[in-house]
């Protein structure tokens, strides 16, 4: 099934970069939750285009207008439906791909897989733009979740070879750049700056972290957290790669190294280190969940490519049209914490079936 | 919902290490498959314990009993289950985990999710044991996968820092140790043994490829074939990362660099590099499916190790008694495949819905 | 999870009856499947109110608008979502339904399940305003299922004591109303008629044929062709009651007079007779797939009722103010073959995985 | 998915009728609910074969093995699994099915779904003998019923033309044979017997109840509880209808007629009538849930009956052999009380995760 996510509550996302809307229909909230739409508008202006320097110059309002499951700002219990409309769509610039496929889309893919019937305007439903429903699902959730207690915030920790050591510890949701330390998002700017101007582009990782979530979450084998957070992770265009706690470094450490020694802080079970990411079993120890995605640069560039002409068996020389962004992950960011809170709310939600 | 997967079959995995039997169900097999039980009993002894000197002492006949869902050797479409007796169960060894959890094991968070009522004995089934069933079912895709031309084949790829660069191109299922290189393999065997001789034990960096897969399979977004995959690898205990293709390295690398040109070869669409991993936009493009797996040091080590103790509240000094595994990655490659398998098998169930 | 449907496809159904819209998403459309606008239009009239004297008078154009998952009038394999704007929507009507719940309708339920928070306003997500998205959904599947040959027909069986004897064999839907036989159609109408003129409301019987199913359809236990229908029908409001084949009628038989002889025709295996509706152990046979189901009488009628009023704990009397169908179930003959069409389309999806 | 049910836990049943065993898969049941296997035992006996003169003449032990799930008779919260050997078990009676399919049996329809490679040995797996573990999970799951007060009762209502119009109140458990009325059960026993001499079969209509279930369970549309309730019922062979409340009777009330008047007694909303069987829009509203299910007669008969030797094209007369159940209709009435048990604990796990 595409486009779904949630086992105890389900999220389905729609649309097509030109078609009329894109949305999102959100099935088992719970009645009787406030969204406060003002904090959900500051959190999707933070994914939005056309803010800066970097990011695609195609401008949309991308306001949602919520058509179903609130009665005024309230959860009335049934399926929530929200959609965006798409204002600013030129589909004449698109027919070419299914031709030529550009190199790192899924215009040839998505071309195999619906055998030509693909909406291939803009990335169809491949677009990143898939992502502004998913932050309305997510900036909604994470209001729920803030009332649980729990707080999901992330950073760029990583621009190319550019990284920033520095931990992260509370939000940079307010700043223009999302890195920890603003010396090493200076030099994360200036390799972007310097990607475009060469019509290239650049890659990142983002870590996040989910505070405050609550010791027993997640579900041995393949509901643990690690699965149901990679599987909503993935499901933003451009990660290729996830990690829990330390991750891939823990493959070159000796047991007695990575293992987190519990101990007792204000009566409260804690581990020392952190080195499993709050996770043990699949379940949440109640130390922070910690993972890092791998965004792969932006496969849109300005650059001359080589690609494959469908139709002559040729190769063909590509430049891709219209304005992209550099480097997507500064605006992935929000996305991935929107990912973090679908997973961690359903997570949420199964746990209260166990308890009485 | 613990311990299922797959949406368009379904794979359940029950039990605990010190339960009657462990087993698996599996529902959506289509009818008409003829199953090779001696080779399905080679690629079980790949996982099995007490076959080398790293692995665990506990040595189990761990032969499967199939009481449904075949007719002879061959699936009669209605769901399959199959049992594993567990005889070597000392369950007296295990009590003491509810007060004192084990750091690195699932002890303390069972213990918080199911209230006390946790089957401890033998890590219940958060045990590694549990991978049997897992590649029951993933021995048997397997077979059902290669008939249709596709083939999953992998390697230890590091353990410790010790890495092997070598590509992987063919299966090293005959080997006694799993990696491409005999060489590094002889190094990485003196690195796990010398972990061995301190207590202590060490991880490592599984590879995997999927070779002869369709281009058109997965789906966007949410079940795309990295999210599938990355739901049932992080059903593997242990498990603590994944990348495709170059995976965290992509990050790194200009859009220019990343990007793989789509040329034709012997009539076939293929891509120049592989950066991607097989996989565009959620969907396989024809080319091999690679991934990476991150697998951290068991966490039971001879070694001294301080935890907490939950009912003085005090820390004291454990050492994890019996035989273990000081490294887990070589019985873990079966098990990596095994996933890999009933991911692909069930997108391969879902595309079948999309062709006529 | 509330409305939502199917498992090899799935739709979902969204909206309260005076939110800015209601609507559908269906996920899981083979891509390629052209929709004929026109007729869909027509059937979506079928259900639509205000077409005769029986009928609320509540008028809107309820002309749905598609958002997502078609590229002109072609499925393009992602979401299909189609929203109805809700236009003669007078909230003030209703305020009071949550002290004084009327009888037979989900007021008090509903007040229950969300705790206060429900959208009471024209019955919210319960109206029978939902069964027009149903029906888009319907619509749409019973335009592909003709493609496969498979055809859905549907009459009035009975309206109250009157029943029609004749049989069902050719579609109805061209009918002013939809009964086999006109005379009986006359005696069901003057039935209504006078339901109506007393203040009250009326009940019946609807039959349903799925016409060149083939054999093969359904799955044992749980997801036979009589619990898809059922649970696809059940999600029609005032649906009581649901019989396959001669359904209760066979528990007054003995088994020789119940048993289907078979036997070969025209090279095709029949039964002589289909008192089993055409599914044996959840299977379809080939023979029509014939169902009835009860649809209650109205509930909101103009005559006076007692009710319990929440706050004072005291008996009211309640008049249900408004102008409702005096039968409901003309406009409920169409939603019937919408819940078949998609049930035995989800069943067809879930055969093509068997297929080779 | 053959042979699943249930989405906030589920219960998956496999097995053939002559395979090693059969048995029950139930994942999602919460850890810490103990078992009292001496009930089940008693509850199972209800279903078991060779009790009476009327049931079929095969007996087994049908003990479960519980090999999963539970330590000692405590739940604890990973998946359950008990399995049932088949034991006496005489496969060469069979093989003549796939040529010549027996009238109102799977036989045919079997054939065709799996193309020949279904086990048809005793049914297979469409045999009654799978309700088996269906009474496993639903008398696992009427205890922990009880424990929230809920209780489920039921009678038979009618065999063939016999009906016992006398009010269910009370479990008819304890009895020989579970009609209300003493008397109009020795009249049913009677034309069982009659049926019987004559080497013929009969059907009847079974009432069940489930008491104490709180106002608020179920969800509007496709999981309200008829619809949850029928889809568990269908699961059970022979099952041809299924009516709520007062059911295809509501078809031929008016609205005055049927609604059920709410009010207060003892506290406590109730209404004065249930003729909506106690589920308005899909939800409990706190008076008993009341269904009646159709059985059709044993299809397996002593008499002679013509069918179809599907390889010769001709008809020919067959006598089923063997010592079947003249009348199945006591048999299931623990297994509808089964199927109400899992549809309604479904219902109970999805309100909590509403609830605060």
């Amino acid at each position: 099934m595409s486009s779904s996510y949630g086992k105890d509550m389900r999220i389905t996302i729609f649309g097509q970069s030109h078609s009329p809307a894109i949305g999102v229909t959100i099935e088992g909230i719970p009645a009787g939750q406030e969204i406060d739409f003002n904090e959900l508008a500051v959190f999707l202006d933070r994914r939005a285009p056309g803010r800066n320097e970097f990011s695609t110059a195609r401008r949309e309002a991308d306001k949602p207008e919520f058509i179903s499951g609130i009665k005024g700002n309230v959860t009335c219990g049934t399926p929530l439906t929200a959609i965006i409309r798409n204002t600013d769509t030129r589909s004449q610039d698109y027919e070419e791909l299914v031709r030529i496929p550009r190199p790192g889309h899924a215009d040839y893919t998505a071309n195999v897989k619906y055998g030509g019937a693909q909406d291939y305007a803009g990335g169809g439903h491949f677009s990143g733009r898939m992502t502004a429903p998913l932050c309305v699902a997510g900036g909604i959730f994470m209001q729920f979740l803030r009332r649980e207690g729990i707080e999901i915030i992330s950073c760029i920790k990583s621009i190319g070879s550019i990284s920033d050591e520095n931990e992260l510890t509370v939000s940079t949701a307010g700043k223009e750049f999302p890195a920890v330390s603003d010396d090493a998002g200076e030099k994360m700017r200036a390799l972007i700056a310097a990607a475009k101007a060469e019509g290239d582009s650049v890659g990142g990782v983002i870590e996040c972290k989910v505070i405050g979530v609550p010791a027993g979450l997640g579900d041995p084998m393949f509901d643990g957290i690690e699965n149901r957070i990679a599987q909503a992770v993935f499901g933003i265009p451009a990660v290729k790669g996830i990690e829990f706690g330390i991750g891939f470094a823990a493959a070159k450490l000796r047991g007695s190294e990575n293992n987190d020694c519990f101990e007792m802080k204000e009566n409260k079970v804690v581990t020392k280190t952190n080195n499993c990411g709050g996770i043990l079993g699949g379940i949440t120890d109640g130390m922070p969940v910690v993972f890092r995605a791998a965004i792969k640069p932006t496969p849109s560039v300005a650059k001359e490519q080589r690609t494959l002409n469908l139709v002559t068996g040729e190769q063909e020389i590509l430049r891709v049209g219209g304005r992209h962004d550099p480097c997507i992950v500064p605006r992935a960011v929000p996305c991935i914490e929107s990912a973090a809170a679908i997973a961690v709310y359903d997570a949420l939600l199964a746990r209260r079936k166990e308890m009485r």
